[in-house]
């Protein structure tokens, strides 16, 4: 149907999964509303968050009266009600571990995940097994089926796993998958959930499931391009590597699983972003938009998901945020705020189905109607790259199936659809009355521009000036005139008079 | 609290009242959600349209079995219900005639509203007071005393008023003036609601009313700048006087009632365009918002209030529109999409409560919290006027309480805030699908900028260069930066690095 | 699943289609709301009403101008955008006429249908196919071709079609046929819509469409089951025969096509309702419900739809209402008032998927889950039937598949769910204000009852008295009680107390 | 304009204020869908709860880089919006300590509010004027001075201050109160928020304030009324003294004051409640709204407000509620579920503004157009007092000011407008599926009758039944029928047949 033959689908990796807060956040009003708003734009299919057994869930309860046991529900059911009404599907983390089933005092975050593993494996493996149970018998088992569930969160990391003991790792690992198709043989079941840098798990976690023959579905892994924190009060900053090196660690897993019996599973990046601290600026910037757009292009046919880290700054892993823009990992800030991200990813969201062309400043992708969509950006490359220019041309040439083509555009940059820029100009207030909310999320809109071009051969040219760090999406429609007998612009003032008319329709 | 003394507070007047197609037609979807917006962005106090007694809005009614009479409200009180619920207060015009009291079969329009005098004064009157009797039993005497009561419709005109007859007219206005002020004398009532080029009947009419102490609480007059029609198909063009006409025409009743007893009266011109037609194109362009700024600014003090015709394109007085724009009266084209003129109005009403200047192409306003705000507009001067220039230029100086202004500017004109050019664009779709509407919608937004200026002096300079047929909205904030230790934006990326800093604040 | 084999499936037919007021009525917000309750609390399918083509529509405008033709879809794409919108097809009737078109100045109801035939029968076929086409265009082929497209209403009454002429129906209904078809032979084209009485015309148009080879998909046909009209100031009595009158009605086509090539096609009664006047209060009553109840019931296997005439009191055949209850076909009164004949539809609308026991007060369904279901209602008779008893028992015995039952019912009689009964209690007050139509939406919600039963050999034993013309539904949940370790309800008050726990859980 | 001369007008001390749990909570979802619920329905003044200054809120915070400190207000804006938004002003509650401010690690609840003193006085003054001021600078001055600031809550307990320490205090009344004063001296501070049992306290209170001319504005003092807990896994029984019991708590500090400088203070009781424990399913129960009634009613006028505590089981003071119904002290369970005591205070919101009546067992309230409500209820006397009866009975005599009454009542009971009876009857789930939730809001309304009665001598009589625990609310309307020519309901059958009216209209 399309004049020219497309290359092949989008593929939809690259909104598979986004990252959350812990769970026990989505309970509250601030982030549903922003969750409901990335859904309408974007449209996540899962959502991946830590903190599903940790204590602020209540799911493992002990009586102070006669120490039993009760499994509990009360808000795990409240946070996927919530996400399931907003089409999104958990990507179960299951993690951290429960005060009262703890072998130890360690916690990570402010707000305290135990990091310890458990003081009883059966214990874990009930529990395990009651949340499963429950979650089959609440929402389906159809539906279940096609929730993965990873086992821990960056278990090399001494912060996230008690001395980051690869031994104990493997047996949580092994006792949970194992507990796991006892529910179900169906439900899929993964990890082992590494943070970037640790490469060398690959092999023997391979070599620990293989030789045991404990099931296992998928393998995931973490992906930051950020250097060490340079830290200022209620802030950080950091250097960036090339986007590229993101992409690097995307095909990490399956290099290293290759020749194993895990290569062939299913590889889910399942946390992505520049910098790894909630509280770096970058993240808030249009340069982040910029960096990002080639990774996100990139990444489409390299795994089967990378999963946004996180989809707002309802967050609180350094404690409470201080300013509505804070450098959080959110597309969206505070009361719905978007960021210039949070357009990268609505602008994808709106490419359509087919990929006509793809360069390392555009992609331009078709619908069966003949719409066509194109994303455009300027190329940064980290901390050690050139500044960019103040301008960067894309010139593409794009079939349209009609004599006319309308042509609209939205641009977000360092001014257009960027609220951080707006909120510095307002002086940064950290914590904005209602009306410079209204004010903010206005700013935050892409400017538009639309026009109409007369087709010549089936093509129109456009010729994309973006400004620095743009990114910018295109929409092409195709036009055919209704005619109208008697009609004239010309003559709106009863006589015949140009000025009432653009001058691309005289 | 400003540092400039103003001129005195902005007069309602040019919000005090707006007019709408036939009140049947205010059972609609469209009408009530068009409406609705009209409200929220613009808030006008008053509503006034024609067809109350009309045989599509029930309230006479007369039994076919025994020809019994019953006075039914099932419509009337789902139109002043949706009215009020919206913060509007009718503005009641009193007409056409129920069929059933007609004393003959002429009428107006292609919805058939009845132009004949009654056929039984005393019915006639008994229906009055049925009307303003359920009225105040339902609303409250409190409230609809604030209701000014219209005597029926431009009864100069023959297609309006049988024969145009003065005479009975008079005796229509007596016997309706008496009948409700019999319900109670606080209601008030005026007339006669006289077309352009009927500055004649002033004199007898208030020869009239004086002569025989009939009631009267205010005048009205309708204002129209148009020419003969010139039509084709499904349209119209029309020259136009310049927009002094306007506010000449706005002036009339009071010099033409100099020196009789009904001099000191409020004045309300009840209705008022440039164009008299509901399908002349003129409506839909960015032209007309650009010649209307100086009437709606020019009228504040001349008269009560002038009541746009009409809010929005929910409209049949021609049949029913073939196309999205079709040149109708409406702010608002059908399914809520702005016209230029509707962003006028919709400026006018940010403007806040001071007027700190005034000029031929420009309105200077300020609030009590320091928030300054401007209204600019491209003069233009009807048919005859010369072409516009394609810029038109603005220099203002204003106050700012602060250190630093943060500056909003909104822009319709050919381009921008547009939507007809977009549809013209767009290849003139007489019925869009619900896309092309969200399209429509989304050109109509007015094109936004905004940026940071130094203060001086307690002042910033605003050099506003406005494009062709241009209405311009600024904002200006005070700002008082907040201090942050640590915080430097060129080192987003870790080192210092102008690049992601916007040139205005290096 | 269910310890009791179902007789089968419930069939659909009861909600394929519904009727509506004339389209144009479908762009008012009182008409939206209450469909779009309706289609909360029933969904219906399609949705069938007159007018589409009738002036009010504007599909077919001529140019004052030049006398040129256009084809315009303004109001036509609300109506059936919103339709869509709500989960709902167009049931497709052609007619009436066009002014521009009609050969006569004949016309139906208040609201002036022409009912003559075109005087031009190519121009009447270029209306359907750009109607058809345009159809087709914005809303796709696959969906049109679920629309079934009717000729015209009722031509066998001259009231409806010009001397009720057979030769010019059968004339209108080949030309629109084949009109259709060449547009796409997928769409389903039907007709003659007869009015009861006139099953004499089913011979001589099997022999017409048979002789001429003309397309047909199903045929149609009315039911009323009311006498004549007794009329009284602004309302009618009639006499009713027994409901067994209005499943008589459905079976004639089928009938009288019997042995014709008709014989196997789809059966729609298009429109169905006790009396055929929309001033008739028996449509508002308790009694109407439990009249249509085996009606509803009966016609579930003997025809392919039956279409309630119709949803809801925004209708305007004999002129404008004048009281909220005015003995209209809605299920709905204005401004979303339930009648009880709205909660049998509700009810069945809640009845499940699986039909376990059918009699002639009542059905139990059951669902998948174990959720069983009841409908029960008191028979009644129509006119010469005795009085219906101020008790009506049914007992019933359904399976359940837990060890306790939760047991809820619903009950719309005489008092309980019947906003008419309060409105009468109110002292008929015609145009209530807000705050008593809130009293009576309150007023019209059934009656609720629930208690725990247990479980006997898999069965509970329902016991309903039914009060004077009830329908009653009730809900059998199976319930497994959760253990909880100490709790004990005798111990609310810190002392065991049998008087806080209901007298059953003793 | 009432035939009897009211009592006076009711008083609004009743709903002044409620409480919530700590301020977190006010930032989930449940929680302002619970909130705006209330609002609607109820309507309270004010709110108070506890944690504003705990480390959830982060309002103070201290940077981990330089030790600087930062007051920030993301959270506390966020909650204070929405309390405004929803039409409610907050009762401040300055509590607990920010860990970076504590002197000890001491803390209270499940969430671990710290208990202890300042380190540092001048920095708790610090954080004082930082919140005050911003609260200022946000909401205005004019607002701020409504709202009632508190000094800490049940200093007199070492649970919630160290060591119940008097003097620190009395200290940190001191420095609070000279602080706010000195922020603005029309703000409104009090204390000493003392728990049941220690009027000791009142004596020292006064003597200090009075010695050290400490300003107050106020004076606060909690109610319960149970016995000690008895400990169930998960839950608490409690024996409860007679209603008066809280009365007579209620006016302890007026009495204890008498003869001092603060004896003519306003007094709240800024907590109360039947059990402080909230685990006990008493909440729940229709008793406890029956045993809450006459507490209500008998407050009115005894001191400045009695806030019920809490409006909503969205609460973690004893950890997380495992269970839908768990004995929380809400008003509302989660998800938005009314227990009976709801509809206490709703039927108490709609009782209109003037008291006819008042006894031991009912209310008797008129509005100015003729609306008499009734609320009555069965006395209760907690533990020790006799078991009620299945049957009460209450009559009265009410003025109607028409020929006819529309009497309408709605009833809760042991089974009516009870969903803890229907949680109970569907076996105790605790936690619900989104159907169930439905279920439970469904059988949470309360039944409701209506009926039509005669006037007598400008009267009806009320005799009302009311079941076990029930309380009652009764609504009578003066009705004037409306004539209607030719009406006969006896004829809806087209014939006279009384089946179809009602007995009571015969």
């Amino acid at each position: 149907m399309n004049p020219i033959e497309p290359i092949g689908r989008l593929s939809e990796s690259w909104r598979h999964c986004v990252g959350t807060g812990r769970l026990n956040l989505a309970l509250r009003s601030d982030y549903r509303e922003s969750l409901a708003l990335v859904q309408r734009d974007i449209g996540f299919r899962h959502i991946r968050g830590h903190g599903l057994l940790s204590d602020d869930m209540g799911v493992l309860r002990m009586s102070t009266v006669d120490n039993s046991t009760r499994y509990s529900f009360t808000y795990l059911d409240q946070v996927f009600d919530s996400y399931l009404d907003l089409g999104l599907r958990p990507f179960v983390e299951l993690g951290f571990m429960p005060s009262a089933l703890a072998s130890g005092p360690d916690t990570v975050f402010w707000w305290k995940g135990n990091t310890t593993p458990p003081r009883d494996w059966d214990e874990w493996a009930a529990l395990v097994r009651a949340v499963l149970r429950h979650l089959v018998d609440r929402y389906g088992l159809a539906e279940v089926r096609t929730w993965p569930i990873e086992v821990w969160n960056e278990p090399n990391l001494p912060g996230f796993w008690k001395d980051a003991d690869q031994e104990a790792y493997f047996r949580l690992y092994e006792v949970t998958a194992r507990t796991a198709k006892d529910v179900d043989a169906g439900l899929q079941v993964g990890g082992p959930a590494l943070s970037p840098g640790s490469d060398d798990w690959w092999a023997p976690f391979a070599d620990f499931v293989t030789a045991r023959a404990v099931p296992i579905d998928f393998v995931s892994r973490h992906a930051y391009s950020s250097g060490p924190a340079q830290e200022i009060p209620f802030g950080t900053y950091q250097e960036l590597t090339d986007p590229s090196g993101l992409l690097e660690q995307f095909t990490a897993p399956r290099l290293h699983l290759a020749g194993t019996a895990l290569a062939g599973l299913p590889v889910h990046i399942t946390e992505f972003n520049s910098s790894y601290r909630p509280d770096n600026p970058i993240h808030d910037t249009a340069y982040h938009a910029a960096y990002l757009a080639p990774v996100l292009l990139g990444g489409l046919d390299l795994v089967d998901s990378y999963s946004y880290w996180t989809f707002c700054d309802v967050f609180e892993e350094v404690d409470i945020p201080t300013s509505v823009f804070h450098g959080g990992f959110g597309l969206l800030a505070h009361r719905q705020v978007p960021k210039p991200t949070y357009h990268l990813y609505a602008f994808l969201a709106r490419m359509g189905t087919w990929v006509l062309e793809r360069g390392e400043d555009h992609l331009v992708c078709a619908d069966d109607n003949g719409r066509v969509t194109v994303l455009a950006w300027q190329p940064v490359g980290g901390t050690t790259a050139p500044a960019a220019a103040e301008r960067h041309r894309v010139r593409l040439t794009v079939p349209v199936t009609g004599p006319r083509a309308f042509v609209r555009r939205e641009r977000v940059n360092e001014h257009d659809g960027n609220a951080f820029a707006a909120w510095r100009e307002l002086g940064r207030p950290p914590s904005p009355d209602a009306r410079t909310f209204d004010l903010l999320r206005d700013c935050a809109r892409p400017a538009v521009e639309h026009r109409s071009l007369a087709v010549e051969g089936g093509r129109v040219v456009l010729d994309l000036a973006l400004a620095r760090h743009e990114v910018t999406f295109v929409e092409v429609l195709p036009v055919t005139p209704t005619e109208h007998a008697g009609l004239d612009d010309r003559r709106l003032l009863g006589v015949s008079d140009d000025r009432l008319v653009a001058e691309h329709e005289r």
